[in-house]
């Protein structure tokens, strides 16, 4: 996997001619202007966000462990979005702050999800990081 | 505000367009390659991503008025990316399927998001659509 570690400019550069150079790759559905600021909806895609706790909330090897089985997970081709997080310092009471790990994908279709989720990346994930979390919470979103 | 209905390839060549034209106007690090194929992580961003149970669960009028409520504030400029879902009818004892509309947002920064929270706008729609939930969970999250 090459991560492009130039500068912001010629990263965009190399995205935008990429785009022009490959009109199809980019998956349909996956943008929807609603302005002409690059403010975008996600529109018709797939949601799957998923909470991790872990066994031992304090165990920075742990934390670690997990984020690194995440960054892994991450190649599984049908993922179009990734963000892996960790709580933010908000504080109302309507805010979650007890996990340890945010997991957002955005997948183009349910199909896509369905298909990551008996991906074998993704079994392996599951199979050499179950023993850090005691919870997990998944929210799955389609479209209005 | 402009919606662009044209087919899906004049609103590509639009959107690169736009891109080539205005470089500036690319939020800062919101788009990381990770691979040659379009997947993109979402880094050094903070993720927004609340979810609602509805007073009256069994009601498409407060499920219609709390969607045009979101629809309406999507149009807060800190907005980046944002989806507004229904439950997927994926279904394992992990997934909570029991919140009426998922409202996710990416924006560039925490700053940005702490705009967002006394915009104007978000506190019209707190105002116009409170008595439409029962139940609000926040998650907000930052780059690991």
């Amino acid at each position: 996997m090459h991560t492009y570690n130039h500068n912001k400019k010629s990263e965009y550069a190399f995205w935008l001619s990429y785009l022009y150079d490959n009109p199809n790759s980019i998956p349909r559905n996956l943008f929807t202007f609603t302005s002409q600021t690059i403010r975008m909806e996600l529109k018709n895609n797939f949601i799957h966000h998923v909470y991790f706790w872990l066994k031992n909330p304090g165990s920075r090897e742990d934390l670690a462990a997990l984020i690194k089985g995440l960054e892994k997970l991450s190649a599984v081709p049908q993922i179009k979005f990734f963000h892996i997080g960790l709580p933010a310092d908000t504080n109302r009471d309507v805010i979650d702050t007890t996990y340890a790990v945010s997991w957002l994908n955005v997948f183009e279709t349910a199909e896509d999800q369905d298909v990551y989720q008996i991906h074998p990346m993704h079994l392996q994930f599951i199979e050499e990081c179950k023993h850090l979390w005691r919870k997990v919470v998944v929210y799955d979103s389609i479209q209005h």
